[in-house]
């Protein structure tokens, strides 16, 4: 066990061998939960016309000179298609554009009815009153969105609004996965994988099954095959065709339990491989950890684990092996406040769904006391 | 703006009208990110067979009797297929079936290698030594995953692991949205509702512009069409397919900023139909305190806004309109502090896209004074 890498190592290696992938345009509206390869400017002032601000009626200002109760000044209704005749207003929404010519809206609660051709405005409007000015928003060339920013709704709602109909994003990572499904009944790590893989944005890009010649494996280790190289289990074949052309793990073995019966490494092209153990809780987190890790920074995303987190208090005492760093599964103990489940040694995967989050302890520390304060990794 | 509904009465009345749909099966492979219909019981205990807990050999713990370094006791190394032969051992890894006839697991430290065909135990192994028990995580029958809970990767792994090829699962709500594209030069509304809609687990049923005749209404509220309606801006032709047969927008208007301008009803078939802003900025924020909220609850998902949130220090105060919920974008200020930004009505859309999160200040408060501690729901 003495030279089991620590998990620290394990990171910094993953994290200098796996860069974002190249760029590919994607159209804007394909484009959510993809990774922005660079900063996107405005290519229009925002918003690009004038809106109304409020429902009402959009006319000329000066138009409007001398209305009051007393004095209703009346104007023809006109259709909302491009110019405002003199002596007319449009009813509008607010976010709509206004009409070319007018230059005020008028609220709802300054106009009173008249017939169905007219209305009348019973307040004055100065320029500008109850107007989005063009440009208000940002102008045209200020940056809207920050390179490796992952596109929410919102995003892509600013990118069509300021003029994109593509977005230049991170190429998704084609990930070969090959599970020993040659010695288990339910191929139960490559159903689990499958879903990793994805969650974590890339595309699983060969059969999840391990071919038992290995040419699954020297297919995806040519330079046009995947972008990443998911084993589980030893095999021996799959070691002999990695090592051709000087390939090979440079880590066997992490200080991470449960997980730690992983390999890492490369292919003699550079293509990143990782052999996570054949125990399903093992395999889960030593994705999480490693093979998830490289994945997500392949596709441009933070290397982090993909967990909310909080603080909370420790209110039944954490006991973890100095010189391993152990993942203990937590449930909820009250207001802010956890406490140690069933050991994933003990529950398998069930720990997993079962628990309502998980706290990493340092291979440095032997636990934690009751009262402690620990960041705690939301698994709901 | 008397007459306008509070939030949690326009909340209310979506909860007592939206209620998760059906159950369809589909293939465990398929799975992740569904919800499910019904708790699931194991249909095996788990492990299904007894596994190998360490790296190391599997014997029968009988013939290692005996075995120490002065007397190494010769098996000769078997296939990993089915049955143990006597005096034979199996290599395997942690999470691997033991063969029939195995008993116990020698780890690899007490082994010592002999020739191809053959290896040397120097350690007894008692029955059971280093085995996980079949069925020592979970009995056949028990309660694997409960109901409602949204399927995770993990979840997917147990869920094959105990066997089941297909889960039910609620069906993924079919909706109708229908945007101005006829009045605005690029439909950023529908593209922004359209990622929403699909992040929310639903599926876009019809075309996302409107059918100038309202034909795409009239068809999307038929009994076989949409499970619930969006329409962006005031259309007197929708409004009037609405009604037909009795249908109509129960709540017109919600004190709530950005984002009040909204309808909320249903069709005589009983439909939900939302009518959302025109400003995106108001458009995005009705959708996902109203429109959203139902496709979450058709899809049997959490109603509740899909942030994760955290409690922090207002850094600087922050001012709300008492009787109108405000959302207010707000910054990272320091370690556990807020402040906020440009408002939603200054900057439109890319207030949401440049902020660290939101803070609602209810309609009863006037805002919140520096040191406050208030819920920030996170943007990012």
């Amino acid at each position: 066990l003495a030279d089991r890498a620590r998990v620290e190592d394990a990171a910094a290696w993953i994290d200098a061998h796996a860069a974002a992938l190249g760029r590919e345009d994607v159209p804007v509206a394909e484009a959510a939960g993809r990774v922005l390869c660079e900063a996107v400017p405005a290519e229009v002032d925002l918003p690009p016309f004038d809106l109304a601000a409020v429902d009402g009626f959009a006319v000329r200002a000066e138009e409007t000179v001398g209305a009051s109760a007393y004095n209703p000044l009346r104007f023809r209704l006109a259709a909302d298609a491009g110019d405002l005749p003199a002596g007319g207003a449009v009813r509008l929404e607010a976010g709509d554009r206004l009409p070319r010519g007018a230059d005020a809206m008028v609220p709802l609660g300054h106009v009173e009815p008249v017939d169905a051709g007219a209305c009348a405005i019973v307040e004055p409007a100065v320029a500008g009153n109850e107007v989005e000015r063009a440009g208000s928003h940002s102008a045209r060339g200020s940056v809207l969105l920050a390179s490796r920013r992952r596109l929410g709704p919102g995003d892509i709602g600013m990118l069509a609004a300021a003029g994109h109909a593509r977005a230049g994003v991170v190429r998704r990572p084609r990930v070969c996965c090959m599970t020993r499904g040659d010695r288990i009944e339910v191929d139960a790590n490559g159903l689990m994988l499958r879903a990793l893989i994805e969650r974590d944005g890339a595309i699983l890009a060969a059969p999840s099954r391990a071919n038992p010649e290995g040419e699954v494996l020297r297919d995806a280790l040519e330079p046009a095959g995947a972008d990443l190289v998911v084993l589980v289990g030893r095999d021996d074949r799959a070691a002999e065709a990695l090592t051709v052309g000087g390939g090979g793990f440079a880590i066997d073995g992490v200080a991470l339990r449960p997980g730690g019966a992983t390999g890492i490494g490369r292919t003699a092209a550079g293509v990143p491989v990782f052999r996570l153990p054949v125990a399903a809780v093992a395999c889960y987190w030593a994705y999480e950890f490693f093979a998830g890790r490289a994945i997500r920074l392949l596709g441009g995303r933070s290397p982090a684990l993909p967990f909310g987190s909080r603080t909370a208090t420790v209110a039944r005492k954490i006991v973890s092996e100095i010189g391993t760093t152990e993942i203990v599964p937590v449930q909820c103990a009250g207001p802010g406040e956890v406490e140690p489940m069933a050991s994933f040694a003990e529950a398998g995967l069930g720990a997993v769904t079962q628990a309502d989050g998980f706290v990493v302890v340092p291979e440095s520390s032997e636990g934690y006391q009751r009262g402690a304060t620990v960041t705690v990794y939301l698994l709901r």
